[in-house]
């Protein structure tokens, strides 16, 4: 069974010991509600390091008014028996208020890519995950810390913020894992009913649309992402589409694609809204 | 002759060398032309700790237009004299792209405490402290870090942002040092022509009078405060009072004076605006 901390002062002082012995940290940041996503990341981490920690906290302050925080999926016994089966060292899972005894006064405010795909449907939210993030990591210190494509924009906002602030760490990313279907495994996902489910593989299925066009010789992104909303549009339960958007891997917007490229999109199916992404190859 | 780094790569390589052989790590941020204040800084420092490292690094961001950011007084050659003199072992001396190599795009951006006092007269001015302490901190990974009480609204929000985010270090608080006359050390001083200077004791002079008030049994923070305005007002070269508040240890703003609370003041003398503050003592 991997060791539980709830206290901050407990799990520094008992990580500070095996700093010293010169051990390696692997962190894995996640909001819980462990699935196999969470199990690569896991993985990759405690194959290139000596301490594998994994914290999970739903964070408040990454949430919208109206969004789904009360809802969001928890269940720490079968986290803990995911992290044991992953061979997790230390699960770090902390309540509120330990991590703001205060309120929410300090963040950290990120740049311009904040504001963009999830950061204009979600105002604040990068700020709220930026801030949690570079609290857990002044808590672990970890040497790596691994976050998965399946939340692109978060894991390039997180590198710019790790540069900006000089943080000592190094960013792991992990690539996107899919069922069998092609749905990106997601702690979301639970919010499916089987019927809407089948219509959120539609995503998926117009990455492989795109990535067909692409093949062909098609390089317009207008008219790549018109066939990827129309494709996805089609499909019962969709109730909208946030964004559909192809960017390079630094998210900026594309006019023409090429290989490396990042198609973006947010969906909103029954109750769940979706983000999936998908790296172009041509 | 302390030794001097001008690059963050290759400050890091050489304390991470100490930091493994468990050498503590005291850390004096400042913007250079060292006077006594910052000595008291550097002793404390020096008594404290393995590894004293002084930063030397006029931040750009935590100027607002049209203040003195371009005229700010910097000699580098002297400010290592001083450094030597009080037995510092390393100085950081980054220049301006090292530090915001890509502008400056994350930002710490502090809570309300940000926007009173100071705050409302600089705006923006504490989130450009806040981020580049919070970055030089990264940097250094220190185990304590000093900051002068001349700069106490500073101090207080610098303490804010460590307890917010969680940042492994110990702050420690200096009191302010004072020239002969009672003038508070401060690199702005330079500023001031030998009339101006003279202006300027009123400030020091102002909380002699008003400690005088309050030992006389005077508790009523209004009355203090406007006697201090009135003091100071009268004197030839000051262009104007920003402020004068009284407040408790933690900066909200008192109706009834008690020992240990604050008195805040700014004041324009000449083409130096100066700010300083005093511990009620009863």
């Amino acid at each position: 069974m991997p060791l539980l901390f709830k206290k901050i002062k407990d799990l520094r002082n008992f990580l500070k010991s095996k700093k010293c012995e010169g051990k390696e940290i692997g962190f894995v940041p996640t909001m819980g509600y462990l699935h196999e996503g969470h199990r690569a990341l896991i993985r990759l981490a405690r194959m290139q390091n000596d301490i594998v920690v994994v914290s999970i906290f739903v964070n408040p302050t990454q949430f919208g008014e109206g969004e789904d925080y009360e809802r969001y999926p928890r269940d720490l016994e079968r986290d803990l028996a995911v992290c044991e089966e992953e061979g997790v060292d230390i699960v770090f899972a902390p309540d509120v208020k330990e991590m703001y005894p205060k309120g929410y006064r300090t963040k950290v405010c990120v740049g311009e890519l904040g504001n963009v795909l999830e950061g204009a449907f979600r105002p604040g939210h990068f700020n709220g995950v930026a801030t949690v993030v570079v609290k857990l990591f002044n808590i672990v210190q970890p040497d790596r810390a691994y976050f998965g494509e399946k939340d692109y924009q978060q894991l390039k906002i997180i590198e710019e913020v790790v540069e900006d602030l000089n943080i000592p760490v190094e960013i792991v990313p992990v690539p996107i894992v899919r069922e069998k279907d092609g749905l990106a495994y997601s702690s979301r996902n639970v919010y499916l009913s089987p019927e809407e489910r089948e219509s959120a593989l539609a995503i998926y299925k117009s990455f492989l649309l795109a990535q067909k066009m692409i093949k062909a010789g098609e390089r317009d992104a207008n008219r790549i992402k018109e066939a990827i909303r129309k494709f996805i549009e089609k499909h019962p339960h969709v109730k909208g589409i946030d964004y559909v958007e192809i960017t390079d891997e630094n998210l900026k917007p594309k006019e023409t694609v090429e290989k490396g490229d990042r198609i973006l999109v947010a969906v909103r199916v029954g109750n769940a809204r979706l983000i999936d992404n998908w790296k172009v190859e041509v």
